[in-house]
C-alpha cells in the first residue's frame, strides 16, 4: 500500500505530524503567503488533539475514581488491611489489582498517545513507559501474593475459580509482555527486523491484557460481594443493594469504563505517535526513532 | 494526511487492494511483461490474506467450542431446558446469551474482514451482517427474559449483582448500536456525512460490546459455579474442581480466546475491507461504497 513518505511529494511533513502543525500554528510561524486561508485547516488538524486531551482527562479522572473506590470500599466498608493471613490480608488484593494491573497499566499504556511528547526525544519516554508498567507489574504480584497466602493460611485451595484463571493468565501475560518489550524495545543489541515484528504484537497484547484485567475485575468483585453481602448477622444481602453493594458495583462499573476509554485511545489512529503510524515510518528511520 | 488516492500516480489499484492482486496473481491475467519478476510481491500479499483466513478459521472453531461447551454443561450437568420458572428455565439464560451475544455477534463482526467478499457488491453482505446481529440480538434478549422470567418466579430480585449490570448494558448498547447501525447505514435517506461519522463510533462501540460481554460472561460462569458447586449432598465443591467445574472454565477460557480472536481480526487495519479504510474512501465514493 503507498503510504505518506518520500514518493509522496504532495505529502507535506505537517500534514504527517498533527503536532507540528499545532506547533506551528501555535507560534505564528507559518512560512505561507496566505495564513488566513491556512487557518480553518489548522484548526481541524489541532480538533483531534484537542478531543485526546478530553479523553485523557476522563482517563485520568476514572483511573483515579477507580483508586478512590477500591480504597475507600477495603478500608470502610472490609476493616481495612494487615498481613497476618487473616481477611485483612485479602483486602490489599483488590486495591493492589485495580490499582496495578488496570490503573497504572491503562495509564502506562497510553503514555505514546500524549501529543506533548510527540516533537521529544523518544527514549525518556521509552523508559518511563517501561518504569509505569514495571511498577504496576509488580503491585500486581504483590496483590497476588496477598490472596495466595491469605489462601494458604486459611487452607484454602488456591487458583480453581475461572476468576483465577483469568487473572493469574493477565498477570502472567503481562510479565510475559514486560520481559519481551524490555529485551525488544529497550536493548540497543535488538535487530530492528524484530522490533518491527514485535511492535504490532506488543500493541495487539498489550489491549488483551487489559481486557482479560476486566474480566478478571468484574469477576472477582462479583464473588467478593456474593461472599460477603449474605444477608446473616443483622446485614442486608447483595440482593437488597446495601450501600457495600451499590460502592463495589460502581466500581466495577467505574473499572469498565477506564478500559473501555483506554482501549479507546489505543485504537485511534490519528492519536498515534506520528513516527509509530507505518506511513510515517517510511521517512523516520526505525533505528533513529527507536534508539533516539 | 495524504492518503492512497487519484494524487498518488504511483500508488496502483493493486496496492489497495490485495484480494484483487490475490485475484490477478491467481488467474494468471498480469499484464506486466516480467510476471516472474512480480511473483515475490504477489506471494507477500497474499501472506495477510491467508493469516487471515488462519485466525478466521480459530474464530470459526472457538466459537462452535463455546456453544457446544455452554450446551453440554447446561443440558448434561444442569439437567436440561424448560419455560417453566423452575432452574431448567435459567439454563436458557447462559446457552442463549453464549450463543448470542458473543459466538454469532463475534461472527457478525468479523464478516466484512472475509477478503472473499472484497470484489463484490457489499449490500448483500451488509444485510447479512445486520441479518446475523438481529438473531444475535433476540437470542440474547431471549436469554435476558429466561433469567428474568427465572428470577420472577422465585421472588429472587433482578439487576443488582455487578455482573447482572455489566450484561445489561452489553445487551442495551448493543440494541442501541443496531438500531443506529441500520438507520445510518442501510436506510438509503442517511446523508454521507452521517455515516462517515457514524462509521468510527459503529466500530468502536463494536468491540466494546464484545469486552462487555466477555466481562459479563466470566463473571456469570463464575457466579454460577460457586452457587451450584457448594460441596453439600455428596457433590465436590468448586474449590475441588470436579468435572463440572473444569468443564465451566474452560468455557470462560473459551469464551476469552474467542473474544480476543475477533477484536484482533477487528483491530488489524490490513485485514479491513480496503474501501472501509480512509485512504481507500479517497478514491471509492462513499455513496457508492454504501449503497452500491
Amino acid at each position: 500500500m503507498q503510504q505518506c513518505g518520500p514518493s509522496s511529494p504532495s505529502c507535506s511533513t505537517s500534514d504527517r505530524l498533527p503536532l507540528r502543525a499545532l506547533n506551528t500554528a501555535a507560534c505564528g510561524s507559518e512560512t505561507s503567503a496566505e495564513p488566513q486561508k491556512r487557518e480553518p485547516a489548522d484548526l481541524s488538524r489541532m480538533r483531534p488533539i484537542v478531543i485526546f486531551y478530553g479523553f485523557y482527562l476522563l482517563c485520568f479522572v476514572l483511573g483515579v475514581a477507580c483508586v478512590v473506590c477500591v480504597c475507600l470500599w477495603n478500608s470502610k466498608w472490609r476493616g481495612g488491611f494487615a498481613w497476618d493471613g487473616s481477611s485483612l490480608q485479602f483486602n490489599w488484593h483488590p486495591v493492589l489489582m485495580v490499582t496495578g494491573l488496570v490503573v497504572l497499566y491503562g495509564n502506562g499504556a497510553v503514555l505514546y498517545r500524549i501529543p506533548l511528547t510527540w516533537g521529544q526525544n523518544k527514549l525518556p519516554w521509552k523508559l518511563l513507559h517501561a518504569a509505569l508498567m514495571l511498577l504496576a507489574l509488580v503491585l500486581s504480584i504483590v496483590g497476588l501474593c496477598a490472596v495466595f497466602d491469605f489462601h494458604n493460611a486459611q487452607n484454602t485451595p488456591n487458583l480453581y475459580s475461572i476468576h483465577s484463571w483469568i487473572g493469574i493468565a493477565a498477570t502472567a501475560l503481562f510479565a510475559m509482555q514486560w520481559v519481551a518489550g524490555m529485551a525488544g524495545f529497550l536493548l540497543p543489541c535488538s535487530p530492528i527486523s524484530l522490533r518491527k515484528r514485535l511492535k504490532p504484537m506488543h500493541v495487539w497484547l498489550g489491549g488483551s491484557i487489559l481486557t482479560l484485567s476486566i474480566a478478571a475485575c468484574i469477576s472477582g468483585i462479583n464473588e467478593k460481594l456474593f461472599f460477603v453481602l449474605k444477608g446473616i448477622n443483622m446485614t442486608q444481602p447483595y440482593s437488597a443493594l446495601p450501600p457495600e453493594a451499590l460502592l463495589g458495583n460502581s466500581l466495577g462499573v467505574l473499572i469498565v469504563a477506564f478500559g473501555l476509554v483506554v482501549l479507546k485511545i489505543l485504537s485511534t489512529r490519528e492519536w498515534q505517535r506520528p513516527d509509530s503510524r507505518p506511513e510515517d515510518m517510511a521517512y523516520t528511520p526505525l533505528l533513529q526513532e527507536e534508539n533516539e
